[in-house]
């Protein structure tokens, strides 16, 4: 037996709960029986916001790459050297990585085995892409060095970013700006310390 | 019907086949009957080897975890100072990565529902403090730089190196040494490129 709640939910609401089963499930191990038992409404409660399980993932996924395509609108990533405006999408990133953290998670985790995973992959290639060819326009200016392979470089910084998803918690350890200092001061600066010549 | 095969299978040869079939369907998502098809061999067969899917795991998270700690007993991780030591451990682990890649993949996978997931990310919690406690020894020494917190540090770290997992192809693309070269310099030095003073 279902415990039917009111159907109260807003297309937000109801999108936090999915995108929580689709974290701990899978996207493919959940049906709508789970989101209806999550969200404690009845199957067609869920049909009447939405065409099924592939829209709730397009809308969810959506909402991770339009807060990280946002970024490459953003006065910071528009103007100034690309170095600067590197940097600028670097620490955005994981501001986005951090505010969205579920619907990041997910899109992170999106396989293709569907049209909707399979969009949502190209779109992130897409964005991959953006900040390569940033990273290639601060190499050309000189102020990027040179002997890492712009591709290989790309991946292992998108790798660096892409892993706070894995142990970062809102209000738990080590804030967004701290975060987001640390990354950036990595990856342009390494850790190794400066000394004076 | 199974198509039985004369079971030939070495302790390592067997290992093979289940490390291939847990990173595709998952540990948990894993049962002995998949084994038995993936291996073309009846159960009857794998207990004749295993007492069940849990040494078999067991096994090849300790491959991957005694590859990791094998680094830290070698003679780059043992003499110098700390921030040699430190880049040394840091090739190494790209080194252990790209040749036991299956194993790695399985590990850093584990999430902890039997004993034998506990155990490995208990040991995998004590190989990342012998690296934080190296780490925490060149900031001491004065050659890594202290602004970025040690814990956080070893954490994006981690999460740079073990994203190799998520696209590294044996003989597509870059090669081991390049990727282990590009993983320290970028790591150490960071992108920006030095200019002279």
């Amino acid at each position: 037996m279902t415990t039917a709640r009111r159907d109260t939910y807003t297309p937000d609401s109801l999108l936090a709960v999915a995108v929580t089963v689709f974290n701990e499930r899978g996207y493919d191990g959940t049906s709508m029986e789970h989101l209806s038992r999550a969200a404690g409404i009845s199957k067609s409660s869920i049909y009447h916001h939405v065409s099924g399980k592939e829209e709730l993932l397009r809308r969810a996924v959506s909402r991770a790459l339009d807060g990280l395509f946002g970024i490459l609108d953003e006065e910071g990533a528009r103007t100034g050297p690309a170095e600067q405006r590197l940097e600028y999408v670097t620490r955005r990133m994981v501001h986005v990585l951090t505010d969205e953290l579920p619907y990041v998670t997910l899109l992170l985790r999106v396989r293709g085995n569907t049209g909707t995973e399979r969009w949502a992959l190209e779109r992130r290639r897409d964005f991959d892409h953006r900040v390569a060819a940033l990273l290639a326009e601060a190499a050309a200016d000189g102020e990027v060095r040179e002997d890492i392979e712009g591709r290989l470089a790309t991946r292992l910084v998108f790798g660096l970013i892409n892993s706070i998803v894995e142990w970062y918690r809102p209000g738990h350890g080590s804030g967004q700006d701290e975060i987001a200092d640390a990354v950036v001061g990595l990856v342009f600066g390494g850790l190794r310390r400066e000394h004076a010549a």
